[in-house]
């Protein structure tokens, strides 16, 4: 029940790359689980948060929040988890529990302010630490169940990437007769593609090229078309009764709101750093929304990952050790990855 | 059963004034229902239309699109409406009756597209003239019912800024508990705290100064705020669960997003000329929708007219003669009217 030192790789500021470093995880508290992470994902917001884009930070930072583990020791009050249970963390490690919207299951929108699983002010003062380090320590409640049939590799980016589609999919009612459009093939919209095909939609891929169309068809979609080809946007004018735009790129909000039937929706899960214009007729000539999504609450996580062991869903992707991380955020940041990057957490070490 | 014409106040083109002059109505057809209009109401879109501001018309064009009337004739197949009945026409007079949105209800977007009541290319081939006339014929199931309750002249306008208003407020599922913010206190405001607050909502109105307090609280809502004091978004932040915006001017929209609660949606139901800017984390943190709306169908008009007779709610009207209409014009553009002008069809021959 001590302060435990554990290595990570973090930022030490915000123009440098990331090093190989050692943080404390606190000591265990009755309702807290220490985990031995197996794997962590690497999402875009990691780049963005300790680049400092999204805000200033407090360095050295371990970012990381798609952390997948097995649970090492648990504290006297533990119920929900064991000594040797398959776990993962997602992006919040705790919240008030008591607001509105704690008790409607969405901790994501805490009114006091969640805690981020890493760069968040904790309940105790410290600033949190995410995921890219040999191990964490999490109250219960934010830590979930990751089912067997899911390997921890392809689970880790669930616990981001998978709720943050698999939410919007589900509130928006996707189901077998619904017409969805995943607007980008990358890390997100990969798993939105599998969440929509698996909820029985009718699923189409807008991407600026056709150059991952095969991987589109493979992992569900039954079209894919080219934004860069003009007629995509007349011969789909009105077809869609959900679009789940993945991307963070400045787009032409109307020209994706004509896609849409009647009282249909798009909903916006990446954000560029910049205002979008939209014109409000294209909202009230035919009923549309636009709405925006932010990752789930705890208890829609757990039920994302079970539906994932359910319908063999999982993330695509490419595993590397600790020291090739700085190399994977320009890839990221190049577009170039299929589909997700994940750090063999055995080599924070090295 | 032969062409009819009828006097009617018209524009002889897109720079000049109305003018009384006279127009043909349609020979009654089997279905078909002729209504000798008591009341035409006065809607914003009326002065943007024969204006040509939302694209070049077909004059000389007879405007009005929220009459009220009595049944004065109806052709050998018509079934729901008999000589002598009050009834009413909206934003629309026919469609194609069969595509998906038509069987829903939702005529308004008619994959067609519906026949609107003025300057809309009618099944015949003709152009729709509106009810700033003494007659108007109707295919009788675009005619709905005015209960005996509402006066003919408060009624007139319901069939659009009453309709445009209690669509989004059932569609958002406004009830008691419902916190509801009303952006702006005009034809369509004045409406839309009414239902509102028949609903059993709490009711705040939103307006850019304190003028019309007294009318906003005699009209039902609880609160009353100004947009023009900044204490306003740092008090009301994250208040809402639906807020109605009634205005057609540019606002900035993140601002107004952030007195959403999580989860909650901004519905737009007047449209500036040019487009507005979105932060599309203003989206993203709190699962926000920013939604359009337009009018509502047949059934669901007929709907909102009961609920009227049922709820004591009708529009704040100045009725004026037709010789008034210009004037009339020009204060509705300088919003000096409280709440609608409805035009005495008794004076269009005069």
């Amino acid at each position: 029940m001590t302060v435990v030192t554990a290595y990570a790789y973090a930022a030490p500021s915000e123009a440098a790359p990331l090093e190989r470093t050692r943080i404390e995880r606190r000591a265990l508290g009755p309702n807290d689980v220490r985990i031995d992470i197996a794997y962590a994902g690497i999402c875009h917001s990691d780049i963005h948060t300790v680049r400092g884009d999204w805000g200033s930070q407090h360095y050295p930072l371990a970012p990381g929040h798609e952390i997948a583990g097995i649970v090492a020791e648990i504290g006297d009050a533990v119920t929900r988890h064991a000594v040797g249970d398959r776990v993962g963390v997602g992006c919040m490690v705790n919240s008030c529990g008591q607001c509105r919207n704690c008790l409607r299951g969405d901790e994501q929108f805490c009114v006091d302010g969640p805690v981020f699983t890493y760069g968040s002010a904790d309940r105790d003062g410290t600033v949190t630490q995410g995921g890219y380090s040999e191990q964490v320590v999490v109250t219960e409640s934010f830590v979930v169940r990751i089912p067997e049939a899911l390997a921890l590799d392809v689970a880790a980016p669930l616990l981001c990437a998978g709720i943050t589609t698999y939410s919007p999919l589900r509130r928006w009612k996707v189901g077998p007769g619904t017409r969805v459009a995943v607007v980008g093939l990358g890390g997100l919209g990969h798993m939105g593609v599998q969440f929509a095909h698996a909820l029985g939609a009718e699923v189409t891929v807008l991407s600026q090229t056709l150059s991952k169309q095969d991987d589109g068809l493979r992992l569900g979609a039954d079209h894919y078309r080219a934004t860069s080809d003009p007629a995509t946007f007349t011969e789909l004018r009105g077809s869609f009764d959900v679009i789940l735009n993945t991307v963070s790129a400045v787009i032409d909000l109307d020209a994706y709101l004509s896609l849409l039937d009647a009282g249909a929706a798009m909903v916006c899960v990446g954000a560029p750093g910049e205002p979008l214009e939209v014109g409000v007729m294209s909202l009230i000539g035919g009923n549309k929304t636009l709405a925006g999504s932010n990752i789930g609450g705890i208890r829609e996580t757990q039920e994302m990952l079970d539906f994932c062991a359910e319908h063999g869903i999982r993330a695509e992707i490419e595993v590397i050790p600790a020291s090739e991380i700085n190399t994977a955020y320009e890839r990221v940041l190049a577009s170039d990855v299929r589909y997700r990057f994940v750090i063999d957490a055995a080599t924070f070490r090295d």
